[in-house]
C-alpha cells in the first residue's frame, strides 16, 4: 500500500497528480489519501500528528509525506525505513518524531533525478517516482547516511500544541495520552480542560480532552466544536497543570 | 464494491483510515467514498438522503455508514441486508428507511470484537473489518434479529425537511419527487416554490424545486446558490402547499 | 487509466456516482479524480486551466470532463480524440484549447443513450459509461463529426485571467509561462507583478509570478495566500505590461 499524507489541500489537482505517478508505475498498489490537509507548512509539527496513525499500517508500507515549504531550495530528499515501514519526502523535520521513536532507521538521501525536474512540484517529481518504485521491490534511489544512534536526542517526545483541527472541531494535538493520566488537567487558550473517556459520556457544553483513536489528546465537546468554542488554531500551545 | 457514507468529512484522515482497513482485508475491492460529508449527528435524515444512492448500487454492493454520535456508548452495531445489498454501521436508525423500503429485510447484531478496540473510531474497529469479510463473502459476524414484519411502520414515507447542501448550493430533501406532481408547490423558508423540469430550463433568479437526478426533491437556482439565496440548512422542514 | 476533471465538488456524492459507475463497469482500470472542483459553470476558462494537465498523462488516458451548466438543453455530448488522449464530456467548449493545441484530432457526436437519462446529470448516464466503454478498447458509440482544420482558429491561444485558486492561496491564470520571459510584468487587481522563479527564492511578503509546476503563470506569495493578500478570484483579467 501506498499512503499520501500532504498539505496539498483535498482541492485542486496535487493529490490526483500523484496518484496519476503511482498508479502508472506501480499499477496494482493501492494507494490511500491519509492526510491531504495537513496544516500547511508545518512540516515538523506534522511529524507529531502523523507518527501514531502511520503505526496503524502493515509492515511494509509506503508513505509520501510532502510538507515542503522549501522545496526548490537545496533541502536534500529522504528515503527512511523506520519500524519496517517507508518514508519518502523532503528533509525537513517531517519524519524526525517517527525516527526518534522508531526500534530501527536506516536513511539515505535521494539520489534519483527525473528527465523532467519542476521547481515546485517534487512530490510529483521526484517523492511519488521513488515510491511506486520501493512499492514494487526496486532498490533505494539514493546513498545511504550514516545517522549516529543520537541524532533525534533533541526531538521532544510529544509536542504541546495543537497540531490539526478536524471536521468535527475537535483539536488534535502533538501529546500522545499515554503520558497523561486521567487526572491530568490541561490548559489551552486560557481554559483549564479534564479528562472524559468519550463523546457519549461527555457532559454537554463543556469541552473535554480524551485520547482519541489514535492514541493522542484531543480536545473535543459534545456535539459540537470545541475548537470554535474554544477558539483554538494550530499552533496554540498546551500546557499541563502541576 | 465496498461504499462508504459517513459524517467523518473530507478532512483529516478517517475515511483514508477506513480506506487503509478495507484495502488490507478485501484487497481487490474496489472502494468508493459515496458520501463522506453527510450532515453530522444526523443519523436519521442521513437514512433519508442516502436511500435513493444506494438503489444505484449493484446487487451485493457493501455499504458503510456511519454517522454515529452515540460512540462509545451501549449503542448495538448492525449488518443489515436489504434488496440484495449489505449494511453495515451503527444502530441509530440510520438504515431505517431503507428497511422500510425494502423488499426483504434481515439484520444481524454484529458480535465481532476487535483485539483493540477504540472508544470513539468504531468506523475502523469494527464496520470496516465486518464489511470486508462480507465483500469477500465471509460469514456474518453476528447474531440475527427477529424484526417483526411491523418493525419500520411508525418510520416516515419521506423527510420533509432538507437533508443536504451540495457544493453548487442546491438543497436535497428527504421527499421523493414520485410523491409530488408538477403541480405541487412547496414552502420552505417562507418562499413558495415551483416546479421546473431541469437547470437549463429554469428562469434566471427564480429559485426551483425539480426531482434531481437520484429522484429526490431538490431547491435550485440556475447558476447560483439557492441556498444562500433562500437562506437554508439541513434540517430546515419543508411544507407541501394546499 | 480513467481521470476526472469536474466542477462536481469535493462534497456530496457526485464523484463517488461516476467512480461507481467506472468500476462496475471498467472494474480492473485505475480511476483519478484529478480536478473535483473546477470554478462551477465556466466551462471556457477550466479548457485553459486542464489543458497542460491532461499533458502529463501517458497516451490513452481517457479523461472524464465535466463542467456542464447546459445539462437538460440541446447541448450535444462528445468523444474527442486528441494527442493519442480520449476525452468525454459536454461540447460546449471545455476541450477547444486542447483540440487548438493538438497534433491531430477527431471528433465524434455521443449517441449513446442509457435506458434511464436524468436531466441533470449526464456525466453519470451519459460521459461514464462511454469513457468505461473507451477505456475497456470498446468502439466509440457515436458517429465521426467532419472538423475543419480551421475549426479552432478563434479560439484564443492564452487566457488572460485567473483561473483557478488552490488551497494554498496560490492563482493560476490560463497563461503557458512559455510565452513569457523572466522580465515580464503582469498586472492584475491594480498591482504589477514581477517574476520569481520559486517559492523558496522569493521575498517574504511580495506577491510574484513564476512558472508552476504544470507550466501555467501563477500568482504566488512566499508562505502566504496571494489570493488573499491580492483579493483574486476565478475571473479576474490579468494583463502583460509594455
Amino acid at each position: 500500500m501506498i499512503v499520501l499524507v500532504t498539505d496539498f489541500g483535498l482541492e485542486g489537482p496535487y493529490v490526483g497528480q500523484l496518484q496519476a505517478v503511482l498508479y502508472a508505475q506501480a499499477r496494482s498498489v493501492p494507494v490511500v489519501s491519509l492526510f491531504a490537509d495537513l496544516p500547511p507548512f508545518r512540516a515538523r509539527a506534522a511529524g507529531y500528528l502523523i507518527a501514531p496513525y502511520v503505526s496503524e499500517f502493515p509492515l511494509g508500507t509506503v508513505f509520501v509525506g510532502v510538507v515542503d515549504p522549501g522545496v526548490g531550495t537545496q533541502r536534500r530528499g529522504l528515503v527512511v525505513k523506520a519500524s519496517g515501514q517507508w518514508f519518502v519526502g523532503p528533509d525537513n523535520g517531517l519524519f524526525d518524531v517517527i525516527c526518534k521513536r522508531a526500534r530501527a532507521v536506516s536513511r539515505w538521501e535521494i539520489s534519483y533525478r527525473p528527465r523532467r525536474l519542476s521547481a515546485s512540484f517534487h512530490g510529483r517529481d521526484v517523492f511519488a517516482p521513488v515510491a511506486a518504485r520501493l512499492a514494487c521491490g526496486g532498490g533505494i534511489p539514493g546513498r545511504p547516511l550514516r545517522d549516529e544512534a543520537s541524532a533525534w536526542a533533541e526531538v521532544a517526545d510529544d509536542l504541546f500544541e495543537v497540531v490539526y483541527i478536524d471536521r468535527y472541531g475537535n483539536a488534535i494535538t502533538g501529546i500522545r495520552a499515554q503520558v497523561l493520566s486521567a487526572a491530568s488537567v490541561l490548559v489551552v487558550a486560557g481554559r483549564r480542560i479534564r479528562f472524559a473517556r468519550t463523546f457519549g459520556v461527555a457532559e454537554a457544553g463543556v469541552p473535554f480532552w480524551y485520547e482519541n483513536s489514535s492514541g493522542l489528546v484531543e480536545f473535543s465537546l459534545r456535539e459540537d466544536s470545541a475548537s470554535r468554542v474554544l477558539g483554538l488554531q494550530p499552533g496554540d500551545p498546551v500546557q499541563l497543570m502541576g
